[in-house]
């Protein structure tokens, strides 16, 4: 599981200051969470090939979250782009798009397919067999989603030696890794614990961005991985960021701890702090596994 | 008059290659002529200070040409602005932008006035009392206007030392700017050629982008001192130049020799050329005072 922040500031976009964007590597796919203005460029900057985007995931409607996905969607089509491309997002935002589109003459020639989201309880978008995607409902000025991927638990890992000892023929593996206790070729039953071990745990990712501070989503995120929650302020905006509908970084710290998540990543910086490191220190006193959000950086977990 | 490029590259953004923008200073006003994505970062980028914008021409519904004027009008909220926007554009850019603010409930807190163009003759579209700004019609493939902004000729110029020997009083200087004979102090008829001058001749900028090769714009804009004309290619891609209603470097060059103007400013290339220079060489075969549009450049005539 790999992500790229491809921006991390709230509000207006800068020259070094790029609005929401990331993009999640999990199990094959590529995830697009979020699509600011300036995200295409961003995207090539971070060498994403465009290609492998095939979902895109829209949290809420304000521009720094948004205002990018018609000329990602453009771009796609003067690319040449022939694949399905699918939009979760609020309610609203296919209008918004395709009248973008059709004021241009500009119709995609590839599948633009939109779920358009408005329920208020959490529900399964996208599932594959190895993964799931979920909505986490979050709370600001306008109807918002988070978003869990969850990896599925994987099969069983095969001991190829352990196997080959107990005698057991090849065509038997899938059944193995599957979990079944298998008949040799010796006509004895081999129980699966000789023949395999656990696989790697699951892995999750949360993204809770834009959001007040919201106790609700800890049973949904219960144990992630990784959290990315907004921290637009610190502690001494509370007022600000209760008004605005945002979360300081002490508030994330608090969701992670009280989550028990893995590691708390920071993100969505009001434009008013020169210095981010605050933002850390004010949410280590909570939480200890604490890192910032950067413009281009990739975590790998 | 100064015009400063903002982006002068067609279709998709990159991350040195931005697309359609400009900003000309004329007679005290920044005007910004379209407004790709990015356009915002590119005037911070180029140090244009934001509140001095107050007439926004949009040239045609291409993404390339306006995805970037949602989040201009949204960052000029968020920055608090107060005075009025003016928006030129073809019909249906009110509701492109207005439905984004709805589903952002991100009303401007300014007054956006939007002025919607469908009319396929020239007409004045904003005029005071320094110089008008008018559509020129093109050939696109969608409804497409370039702008003419043509300074008005100012006054005659006092010559001061003049005015003094002649014994004319203070109080008629204004009288005498505007052309008029005038009495002096012993009642003599003074002649307006012996107390003023010529004024600086009023100056005039044609935009024309996006368009196929078009000579009905030449009695147009006849005489214009700058003449800034796409050549989205150059004279080999000539065929597709057609079939996609764009120019050939060939093409601008023609239309700026008929039309007599000072200097021909060529933009909104192609992204398959690498090397630039051969636009200016094809169109400097026809019309000698060729510069090439650059991203950051500024020009002073």
């Amino acid at each position: 599981m790999k992500l790229t922040i491809l921006g991390c500031h709230s509000a207006t976009p800068k020259v070094t200051a790029h609005p929401t964007a990331q993009v999640l590597e999990i199990k094959g796919h590529l995830f697009l969470i979020d699509c600011g203005e300036g995200t295409q460029v961003q995207l090539r900057r971070n060498k994403v090939k465009f290609s492998r985007i095939r979902h895109v995931f829209i949290s809420h409607l304000h521009g720094d979250h948004f205002f990018g996905l018609v000329g990602l969607i453009s771009t796609f089509r003067l690319l040449g782009r022939e694949a399905e491309l699918h939009i979760y997002g609020p309610k609203g935002i296919k209008e918004a798009i395709t009248l973008q589109l059709k004021l241009g003459n500009s119709w995609t020639n590839y599948p633009l397919i939109f779920h358009e989201l408005d329920s208020n309880s959490p529900e399964v978008i996208f599932e594959d067999d190895k993964l799931t995607v979920e909505t986490i409902p979050l709370k600001h000025r306008v109807y918002t989603n988070g978003f869990l991927f969850r990896e599925k638990p994987g099969e069983r890992k095969l001991i190829l030696k352990a196997a080959q000892k107990a005698k057991v023929d090849k065509s038997l593996f899938n059944k193995v890794k599957q979990g079944y206790d298998v008949e040799n070729e010796l006509g004895d039953i081999i129980p699966n614990e000789l023949l395999t071990e656990d696989p790697e745990p699951p892995k999750s990712y949360a993204y809770c961005s834009d959001t007040a501070y919201l106790p609700r989503v800890v049973n949904q995120i219960k144990g992630s991985d990784v959290l990315y929650h907004e921290s637009t302020f610190l502690d001494h905006h509370h007022l600000l960021a209760e008004k605005t509908m945002h979360s300081t970084a002490k508030e994330a710290a608090a969701i992670a701890k009280k989550a028990e998540v893995g590691t708390l990543i920071l993100g969505h910086y009001s434009g008013r702090y020169g210095d981010l490191s605050a933002f850390k220190s004010e949410a280590g006193q909570i939480f200890e596994n604490v890192v910032l959000a950067e413009d281009g950086k990739s975590f790998e977990f």
